[in-house]
């Protein structure tokens, strides 16, 4: 393979190069123009790695969780890992996890392990793009598993899970009611459902209210409108969302869960929708990638100081932010624009 | 005042319709085009209100914090109070959490409140757009204060912050490790804190953790890169961001709450920050439809079927991400552009 990039040594990144990787994924973090043709010469070699989304709220114990199943995978099945870690308040603090997680984890100086905390610049949807472009380059180096945990409360972190082929949903015992809150959205999203923490006290009653979840007629319907939206014939096989009952401290349930996590990515081939998948997923990249572009080249068709003067319009009350758009845009101002 | 629309009565709306605010909510919220003109006839009648963020991770007690500073100003300093609730999980779940509020606080029935649960249909950056545009319509509708309540563990959490005048972050002892890491960034958008739940264990220790970060020098440094950032000038007088505690299901440490709100309202006037604020807020907004619109502009511009078969080039990795947004563009294929 010939290196498309003066920056970059593609061949570097095929053959796992620690250093060329974090520093590809450096640049992908920057949205820095000089990873594009990086991550195009990466794309052809893409398309193997076992994308997972472990998504939950704060005191879930989800990044030991993350931990385990590499270590799992690590010490039994002897396949690469990758792990991104998604710090959702980034804009301000940069990755802070990676400290955490290599004092609490044996993985440290593994050389089959590939560990980055990702942060955004704060651009609406940059984090889900680093996300998937560092997901496309670790799976181009070659790693068979790519862990990405999220915090899975905001939109961001939604469109993230949409970016795996399997989402974890962990869940602990006794974190308040806001939870339910949470849960009410993100249970959709649930390829496997994860109650940690599972020797506390209510850890039965928050499987039981799991379970109870998956098995009303409310999610299944909601499900298969999904399905269908998506394309998927009726008579596909379902998947069972299976709830596994782990305690990421000791590594219970650990060999369970990796099972289920191979399990439905068999599930996933064998039923075709692989493929549906892939599709989304090309499709969540390409919308966000065509939202920013188009801003950017916009942004760089104005006048000096045109962006600037507007603002003050709006906040001056001078004008309306949708009088003003129009104005930007130079279109006839009638709002049944869509 | 002239109605500009045809389906929503700005009238109505502007002296505190229920229904009508509620009417035009609902457009906003499925980003009808029809609430343009709405939002246009409303835009001069706004500023009045003061835009207040809560934000704070699950289990926190904020919803219930949320419900007592509306009591509290109700009682005691009769203004009227707008609560616009937001489920950052809403792509599926909607918004459920009305429920739950109207059972836990007295509000129920008081016509000089509006509460509102908001939801996203899946857009980015939809949910920061509805929620700035919902507080417009309560501002001209005459609500005084504008509650707006968030999860803040997600990048549109933090830009719904940046959309209020006054953002209050609130902790509460002994959630687990995770919070260590959400506080982190969220920190430097907090203008009060609230350590709720201070009758329990460690809210002594959570309240004294947040003084020290808040007078340790990098938090000082990075806040002022912010403000010069911001235009800000050195010799600005600084706000002492406060450290409230709370219990909220009882009442106690409300007053002293909502006091710490006006002060920082009045701080913002006297500063000058409330100026900068406004700037920012509207550009905020402004940047959103932009982006909003460009997309869907484009989108209208392709052939049919063109999206589809861009996605499946991307999905089958017959051509990159870059490449299939370069030929969508109709540009030179050169990895430059910014």
């Amino acid at each position: 393979v010939k290196s498309s990039s003066k920056i970059f040594d593609v061949r570097r990144v095929l053959v796992g190069d620690r250093r060329e990787i974090a520093r590809a994924i450096s640049a992908i973090e920057r949205q820095s123009p000089a990873a594009r043709p990086l991550l195009t010469a990466l794309y052809p070699h893409t398309g193997t790695a076992h994308i997972v989304g472990i998504t939950g709220a704060p005191g879930t114990g989800k990044s030991t969780l993350v931990n385990q199943i590499a270590c799992t995978y690590r010490q039994k099945l002897d396949v690469q890992v990758g792990i991104l870690a998604i710090d959702p308040t980034s804009p301000f603090s940069g990755g802070a996890l990676l400290g955490d997680r290599i004092r609490m984890c044996d993985l440290a100086g593994d050389p089959g392990v590939f560990i980055r905390s990702l942060a955004t610049r704060g651009a609406v949807g940059g984090l889900s793009r680093s996300t998937a472009e560092a997901a496309q380059v670790l799976d181009a180096a070659g790693f068979d598993v790519v862990l990405i945990e999220t915090v899975g409360a905001g939109q961001d972190e939604v469109e993230i899970a949409h970016t795996a082929h399997t989402t974890i949903v962990v869940e602990a015992p006794g974190l308040g009611d806001d939870i339910q809150a949470i849960k009410a959205g993100i249970v959709e999203i649930a390829d496997i459902f994860v109650v940690n923490k599972a020797d506390r006290a209510g850890a039965e009653a928050t499987a039981r209210a799991l379970q109870f979840m998956l098995e009303s007629g409310d999610r299944l319907a909601r499900q298969a409108a999904i399905a269908a939206a998506n394309g998927a014939d009726k008579n596909t096989v379902r998947w069972q969302v299976p709830v596994c009952k782990t305690v990421a401290l000791d590594g219970t349930g650990l060999d369970e869960l990796v099972s289920q996590l191979d399990a439905h990515r068999a599930y996933l081939r064998s039923s075709g929708r692989l493929e549906a998948k892939e599709r989304a997923r090309a499709q969540a990249n390409l919308v966000e990638l065509l939202r920013q572009e188009l801003f950017s080249r916009f942004l760089l068709s104005l006048e000096t100081g045109e962006l600037e003067d507007a603002v003050s319009d709006i906040a001056s009350r001078q004008m309306s932010p949708y009088e003003t758009l129009e104005r930007l845009l130079n279109t006839p101002k009638t709002p049944e624009t869509r």
